[in-house]
């Protein structure tokens, strides 16, 4: 395997090298902490046998979809199903999916996709193999083997990966029922929800009175005002809570937060029930729920996570047919000072208050995140999101960041997955860049070793519990 | 020669630069593929010798005419010809114009024009001495005398640098008598023109009326409609790509795309043509007929080029006296996200259009242009441009884009230069840069040797001439 | 002591670790050049002894407070004295503020801040433990020992540094009694003011009328219109420039600049005397004034400064309670390239006129300001600041303006400081940084040692006496 060298992603000059080394010694067995990400609960709580590599690992992974996409590789033949019904069907042979992801292999070098998939054939698989055309079917085949074998059921993996805490991200409506079951389980770690009720604040989206009529029936109440939907908000955050959960994540385009006047947030929300809200309604009730939910967050110590700027489903015609989360996601500009401003006037101070702030748009990290978080108490970085977690992506986060905010002003690493399998790829490539980004330090005498070492842990393993209060 | 030491541009780290080496001694011999430039095509028509360093080198060049002019040296001195008539007038003593360019030699440290120059003087002239203010008249006398040797004609460079592929920059009226004459010539490599209509879409520039006619003469026919004109232009794209052009090329500021209703453009036009357009009219219209060529790229398969972001001639009293490309041209922020949505959305999945999109504005690297490119099947990234193109300026785009979109979403090197003499040291530059790059990624086990190999050549070669049709 | 290693702040390659080490050794003894920072003229004209290290180091750092309170550390009990009144009152016992602050110090690890105070606890005040809370009652104890020597106070110190020329920022209706009072001492150096009129250009802010009035008094005049307003502020100047000022200061948030029709002026001017001025009027004003400085700059000589982009006092509730420069001004996006074109159409190509300008807005030194330094005749780049003045911060600033611009473009470094014990920490770390910069780019074969060697001095010392005007 020529991408899980054991020195890999650390810089070759030998002090580097070798204090990199010795910080991710100190950090690579510490438990997995995974305050935010997007593992389907039911697996775990159901605990069946993955079926195939295609299923596991290619069709609902969109790093993966949107490259071989992006060179002329049909969605349907990787598995993914049009649900506009027009032909081609999808490809349902996993091990032709599987050999089509082999032959464009190529595409994904110097990817993150790369780094996590070689780690996760051989650590999580034991595949000896290079990943190539020729050896495809080997590889299918020895995964389907282990597939089958009970150490690699989901609970079992859990254990293995030793992970300490995963967080889900699920719907207000949801039912918990799976968290629920996983709560008498020993799994080693626990499995805690996380409120995430981006779809009821899109007062535009054709779903939106659809949403909002399950969150209804999720709280036996009829929602007919904004008052109506804020309490049942409030109710979902506490049984959300008895369930574990310690954090509530928000979606938006742009952070815009304003507190508006309780008759105007009214005429909004009567505005979207006759199913006339425009856009800018929806801009401005999303500004006014985020305001809510940092009040609501105060009163019941879920930490606030906000993730903006994803312009969600660019490609129309990707999204008609194959439905979201197909790797059609684009970044914008996101502009915080003024944005964040209004919320942070109201609770930027509030100690009881915790907000993290993820962004994909890197001219934002030394221009206002890391100022506004070196600064107001509420306020942690998010860490590196999405296309930014990666080898470069991550140390330009750092190199950007931490002279003005510190490392304690980070909530850590989250691995933001999908994809249960690549959890230990994730945080074992995070805690290889943050070795090598202090072992740097060290090399340049900016830090000591011991001043290192605290920090390596930190970044690994406390960062995340304090920022998530998991503790 | 200081700044041409077999090592250049590699780190000085062993592994890394063991690697680089190695990369680059796979990539240094392979033919020059020149998919964007701006040479013009009659110094290779007529063969003519060239006369004289000054001329050559320095007056053409907007880059040393800049940084010059930023520390005080008037243009004048430079021999750059006042087009407004009024005195002092340009200096005309070439050997002058050279001392005076020497006697700042320093400014240039640390910048691409001296890695250029330094590689020009050494490679190409055969020139031993650094330059300076003492060995200015030496190196003067030694680049003229081999001026006068048949082995520096044009076409005698042409094939000693190596060309395969040299893609010229042309008017859409331009009558392509050079490429036509070219194309009966051996020069051991092809020269094709590029169609860049950029001045008939500025209908609010005073000489847009102009450019229609000369556009209809070429054509033959009259000009009354926007119809006729994209009927015309069609046409010209016909005849570019029958003297060989595989794609076109297109400046704007901001890059709208939209289409318009046939009436409106139509209703434009008019306005235009009675001298009536606004810069509101002229960013619609211009919005519209990027559409409209990606349209006709889709039925003719010429390549689409885009570079936007350039604020053409910033500094008025320059523009008014010595015109256009003097070093005026100032970069502006440029958002991709939103304005290219509707000409992806008509055209990015369509296997048959091929995008290549340029940016001056790096916050998009990340941001917005590596995620589009590493979704959309139509779209490839552009070689870092302009003031990009440099040692720093690779290695960030190469950084900031290749995790996302991987290296096989990119067109590989353009060296957009307008100076012939510098095609061999630009492309050297590219390729040494790409290596360093890469042999870092080896050194840190992010790839291995056989996918950088690999992976060289397609920078360096195979990239470019798929990106634009060149097999 | 482990941050003040001999090598800090130099890569661990050995090739650039010698090189820099060279380059750093040929410029460490250079006399410091300051042109643009905020120390106290009093402190040096009064003389007396810093009482204590609390008062001395923490209580007036902007960059430690907002560190602190960030992480939960009242301001209060850093002694910063609330404005409004209200308990808990300061802490006013130095010892517990020291202690406070040392129980924090692994904030500030990877920061410049605690590179600059290594730097001054050990290189100033010979202190050779490191900060802890354990260290901390004995470090303070040291320190206060040090302050009450004569070779503590602050001339002594002056002299100690070696600082050729230190400039102080100025109100305009400051009677400069200090500075005068300075210029009969001998320092072994100059100190002299800066002209910074801000606050008379807010004409929407409240105490507007205020400096209005102080300048009238300052001036012995009654101003009653914008040109009245002007005269007094060209007689400020005069008297600035009689007292040793080569430059002048501007602080806006966004960079416009537009020269008003004069009854437009006088009708802003007017409104505002009035208290009707709007947030618009107040950004026509400033762009009109802008206008204005940049004329009388080209009549007196005094070089131009602008930095834009920092919006102060973000957090209301901790300048409501504790006043400006407390932590709370963060950065916002800053546009140059239309911005400034009036400015530079009508200036910028005056031979008598400088202008340096500054960002917190990184994205735009590619893009933007090395551009337009690298073209421009009067404008050159301000050293990287505030956020920026850091080592990742300076490599950046050199690594994405060099290319374009040169370094003779830019105008060397400024500490802009008002913590005078830390000057000469702050110019060892950039000749550091710079050291590093050029080392690597000699190791890279980029430039030459002879090179480096010129360079490095300009950049220490040459470049900031040129663009300052201070020979």
């Amino acid at each position: 395997m020529t991408g899980l060298r054991e020195d890999r992603y650390f810089d070759s000059e030998p002090t580097v090298r070798r204090n990199a080394r010795a910080l991710y010694d100190s950090t690579r067995a510490l438990p997995i902490v995974s305050p935010h990400g997007h593992v389907d609960a039911a697996v775990l709580a159901k605990n069946e046998a993955f079926t195939d590599p295609a299923s596991l690992i290619i069709t609902p992974d969109h790093y993966i979809l949107r490259m071989l996409y992006s060179r002329g590789v049909p969605l349907e033949s990787l598995g993914v199903a049009p649900i506009d019904g027009i032909p081609p069907p999808a490809e349902m042979d996993p091990r032709k999916i599987w050999q089509t992801f082999a032959d464009h292999w190529h595409l994904f070098r110097a990817t993150p996709t790369r780094a996590w998939l070689d780690y996760e054939l051989r650590e999580v698989f034991g595949i000896r193999d290079d990943l190539s055309s020729a050896s495809a079917p080997r590889i299918y085949d020895g995964i389907v083997e282990r597939l089958q074998s009970p150490e690699f059921r989901p609970r079992a993996l859990f254990r293995r990966f030793n992970i300490e805490v995963l967080a889900t991200t699920d719907a207000p409506s949801d039912t918990l029922e799976h968290h629920k079951a996983l709560r008498t389980e020993d799994l080693g770690g626990r499995v805690i929800p996380t409120f995430r009720p981006d779809t009821l604040f899109r007062i535009a989206a054709p779903g939106w009175a659809g949403e909002i009529d399950r969150l209804g029936r999720a709280t036996g109440a009829t929602i007919r005002s904004s008052a109506d939907m804020l309490k049942a908000l409030a109710r979902r955050r506490a049984e959300f809570k008895a369930m574990g959960a310690t954090a509530t994540d928000h979606a938006v385009i742009v952070p815009r937060t304003e507190r508006l006047p309780d008759a105007e947030a009214e005429r909004l929300f009567a505005n979207a029930l006759a199913g006339r809200a425009s856009d800018e309604d929806q801009g401005r009730f999303e500004a006014h729920l985020l305001m809510e939910m940092a009040r609501l967050s105060i009163e019941d110590g879920l930490v606030m996570q906000l993730h903006p700027g994803s312009l969600r489903n660019h490609n129309e015609l990707v999204h008609r047919r194959f439905g979201p989360d197909r790797g059609g996601d684009i970044p914008v500009a996101t502009e915080f000072t003024r944005n964040l401003r209004p919320l942070l006037k109201a609770y930027g101070n509030d100690p009881h208050f915790q907000l993290i702030v993820f962004t994909l748009d890197e001219s934002t990290y030394s221009r206002e995140l890391a100022p506004l978080a070196g600064h107001y108490p509420a306020m942690l970085l998010g860490a590196p999101w999405w296309f930014h977690d990666s080898v470069e992506g991550m140390m330009r986060f750092r190199q950007q960041t931490t002279e003005t905010a510190g490392i304690e002003n980070t909530a850590g690493f989250a691995d933001d997955t999908r994809a249960f399998c690549s959890i230990p790829a994730r945080h074992d490539l995070a805690r290889r860049v943050d070795a090598n980004y202090l072992g740097g330090l060290v090399a340049r005498h900016v830090i000591d070793m011991s001043d290192a070492l605290e920090m390596a842990r930190s970044l690994a393993y406390d960062l995340a519990k304090r920022a998530y209060r998991l503790t």
